[in-house]
């Protein structure tokens, strides 16, 4: 009801966009990392990943490819992009709408990630990698 | 013929795998944010998101989206998914064989972005995306 990217959906809020088709639109985050920085999102209301009908996907990865290339010829500046999406709260979502961050990157742009990055050994991999395969469907 | 990510296709260097088909592998990164954080890669080789044929698209963000729900009911700590992917080495990039992070997340891992987050002015807004829909092909 109180969406925020419904409500660009529908026309009733404003939104800088560059791509609307049938299935997803594409417009300016209003809060961006760098210049360009861009969001896809579905036309239907989905909140991530588990609710998104599967056949949306490729519309919404094929539109951020499409959009890396064009961000990489528009004068915008842009050395490199990142793809992000964030599905959950813990994850950073903020708005539960699901969206695409397709950002333009370039050296000394200020967006960095932090983690606690380690190398297990390859028997602790090995073991994550089947209680993950037991939990795919077939 | 240096590629890492070929030699795993290849069955030639070692991959904790967790999915494989006709189009895409998906493996353990041996240096993961988080336990369970996966790879999902194209089998042919494609350095980034210009040169990746757009029909594998769909092959990748489709097995994204069912590992994002196997990561879930895993038993793996996962209370969120982020998917993310560096196209050029100013995006992050180090492996130069594409590849889409499929990341658990789950509060207090350690996982931070930092940028410098601005609110630009609608007019502003509006010029950028004028930039980039002219950047776009027909």
């Amino acid at each position: 009801m109180d969406c925020v990217f419904c409500a660009i959906v529908r026309g009733e809020s404003p939104a800088s966009l560059v791509h609307a088709d049938d299935d997803v639109l594409a417009f300016l985050d209003i809060r961006p990392v760098t210049p360009g920085h861009l969001l896809v999102i579905p036309r239907r209301h989905a909140v991530g990943l588990s609710d998104l009908p599967t056949e949306l996907g490729p519309a919404i990865w094929g539109t951020a490819q499409r959009l890396a290339g064009a961000l990489r010829g528009s004068g915008v500046r842009c050395d490199g992009v990142n793809l992000f999406l964030a599905d959950g709260e813990p994850a950073g979502q903020e708005v539960f709408h699901v969206h695409l961050h397709v950002v333009p990157r370039f050296a000394g742009d200020g967006f960095r990630l932090d983690a606690q990055w380690r190398f297990p050994a390859r028997s602790e991999l090995d073991m994550t990698a089947e209680q993950i395969r037991q939990a795919l469907p077939d």
